[in-house]
């Protein structure tokens, strides 16, 4: 006899790009498929040092069980980098540390949605965000995204009309959107927040990742200017993109009666986030390394952008449409069938596959109305000379 | 306006051993109330050693995103250290890494629980075990235990009753009942799966952990000996008892669909288990230093053991008794009442904590039923001095 699953596990599905994944293997395949940082640009010397003060200071509690709100070293570390990025008045006890930002988002869907409750989603946003809020029982609903983010109009709307447990945005160059929402856009969120009395949650672990000049405040700094709409934002940090995936260091800022139940929450999910790789964080964060860290990784994303929104330009034309991102890792792009050429995302993906290269569609990427014009693209873990070629090979696919 | 949580957090509470744990920091405490092992005896040499290596081997991979079901060499060694335990057959794709067995619990519970279901504890078992299955809206049962572990015959009566989901057990030191259930009784578990076709899931954080001869094999190594047994067994498995906690390692053996809805679950709660943390502990396995740790930690603990065992019978005599623990942290213990001294767990412990000695009441670890005079003393962290001295104290709080 078969076990009985619990009935949860119907709202999810393995995701169309995991089985794309299994592709990758081919030899030779140029990939702008992935989702992560280039690993070639991980400090090690950096994190080799500081997992070795870890260890050298206070071996006991590096290796010892500890807090399930986080390691208290880390967590004023992350508090004073959270306010060398604007936001005012943290301290440590405003944040808790996650197993990545991932467990932020599934803490918040245990802490807060009820199954049948709304939650508002950018349209295209983050896979694993709708699947992990899906298995909660929540019905997810995309608000639409153009190249300034979220369309405010659009999402107040969708706020009456659903009346939303929360919503979801990344609004700093998201995946798979690559957006930036503007500084206007982000001013009228605040106050829809306050207005209909709904939660923000803003995934961040891309906004330090810019190529030109800083990006608008975080929702989470810009709502000292918004009276009130503190207390509708949670916010979830992250060190995957910027330093290591690895560590699986995340952080959730929140109300105190939010942080308090996601503890709970936490403590039942896995007792605590490794105090190892939270000491390392700690220490690496103190060493005072980040600042160099984020201006190398800028520097090398930012021309591994350029070449790649050049060579899309010149070998594909008019055939494809996206907005030159200005930080994170990926473009995002629609086919437009001009010239006869493909329009269709995924049937494009797998000739891509066949000529060498490999990218996501974007349909996946929207929890209801997808573009099926669309896909992703990152340049994050190809140098340009891979790039250029990739691009090639993209519109020898293309016909 | 206050947020609106989910209404599964309705059906757990603070545990009213973590108000305790707030005592803790009064000066000059001696405490039996730790459920960790003593961080005096972790080797740290042999991990600084190991996250080095990781560092210095492969780098990326540490540092890296890396697969849901486990870091590939980490599974490797696994697997081998079951084999070690006398599991047969188990191959690398036959476990998966989790964070901690806490989430290997957690993934149970989000995998199989439908709200309403029952699912069969011991009386009494892990606190966060209950809490964890109760926010899956489990009905959480307990089956009465013995110095032998959990009573078979009261166990099956309460399976035909309730048809659980499944049994959870921790048949092998268990926290906190310290019982080790016999061979026979492991056997009948056994049956009464397949005679049911309920699912087993088999703890075993302290199996390691033993004091004299070794314990029986794992529900798992014995499935191999009752034929149609071993798929309904899940078994977890932790480091965090024997080497570090805040490595954050542990692992669930199951059936393969099972643990394909594990993973599945795991992506949208963690992403992936620390890969530094996970790359560590596959080195540290890697370089055999197990074995020599494992015989350094059963004598330290089985000497605690001895000598609060000795403190209790001279000190309080007829007003306590208990059974001598074989292996694992914990005395588990009655009040008896004798010579009218106290036979309340809860208002010994308050008075306890004025003596300068702390413990934890029992009466928590119940999920139905609780037995009030029972309470739960760790000799792990206290060296012998110092349980002879806290012993001495429990005497005097008892009057």
């Amino acid at each position: 006899m078969p076990l009985n699953f619990a009935s949860r596990l119907d709202k999810v599905e393995t995701s169309a790009i995991r089985e794309l994944f299994k592709l990758l293997g081919k030899p030779g395949i140029i990939s702008f498929a992935g989702g992560f940082p280039d690993s070639a640009m991980f400090d090690v010397e950096g994190l080799r040092q500081a997992s070795q003060q870890a260890l050298a200071e206070q071996p006991g509690a590096a290796l010892q069980y500890g807090a399930t709100e986080g390691f208290e070293p880390l967590r004023t570390e992350l508090a004073a980098f959270m306010r060398s990025k604007g936001v005012e008045g943290i301290d440590p006890t405003g944040l808790i540390v996650t197993t990545g930002s991932q467990q932020a988002l599934d803490l918040l869907g245990k802490t807060l949605v009820d199954p049948g409750d709304k939650v508002i989603v950018e349209g295209p946003t983050f896979l694993a965000t709708i699947q992990c809020f899906r298995l909660y029982g929540a019905e997810v609903i995309s608000a639409p995204v153009d190249g300034e983010g979220v369309q405010v109009d659009r999402l107040e709307q969708l706020i009456e009309q659903h009346r939303p447990k929360f919503i979801y945005l990344i609004p700093t160059f998201g995946n798979p959107s690559g957006a930036l929402l503007s500084l206007e856009r982000r001013r009228r969120v605040l106050e829809l927040a306050v207005k209909h009395q709904v939660l923000v949650v803003e995934d961040d672990p891309y906004g330090d990742l810019y190529f030109g000049e800083a990006p608008p405040p975080s929702l989470l700094a810009l709502s000292a200017q918004v009276p009130g709409s503190r207390e509708w934002i949670a916010y979830c940090g992250s060190l995957s993109k910027v330093l290591s995936p690895g560590l699986r260091v995340g952080w959730l800022v929140g109300v105190p009666e939010l942080l308090a139940r996601a503890t709970m929450c936490k403590q039942f999910s896995d007792a605590h986030t490794s105090t190892f790789a939270q000491a390392t964080a700690a220490e690496y964060l103190r060493a005072g390394r980040m600042p160099a860290t984020l201006a190398r990784v800028r520097q090398v994303y930012a021309e591994r952008a350029a070449a790649m929104g050049s060579a899309l330009r010149r070998e594909l034309g008019e055939a494809i449409s996206f907005t030159q991102p200005q930080g994170g890792l990926f473009f995002w792009a629609r086919l437009t069938g001009a010239g006869g050429k493909a329009a269709d995302g995924a049937a494009f993906a797998r000739r891509a596959i066949e000529e060498g290269v490999a990218f996501v569609p974007g349909a996946p990427f929207f929890a209801t109305d997808p573009d099926k014009a669309s896909l992703r693209l990152s340049f994050a873990t190809a140098d340009v000379e891979k790039i250029e070629d990739g691009v090639r090979r993209l519109a020898r696919a293309l016909g």
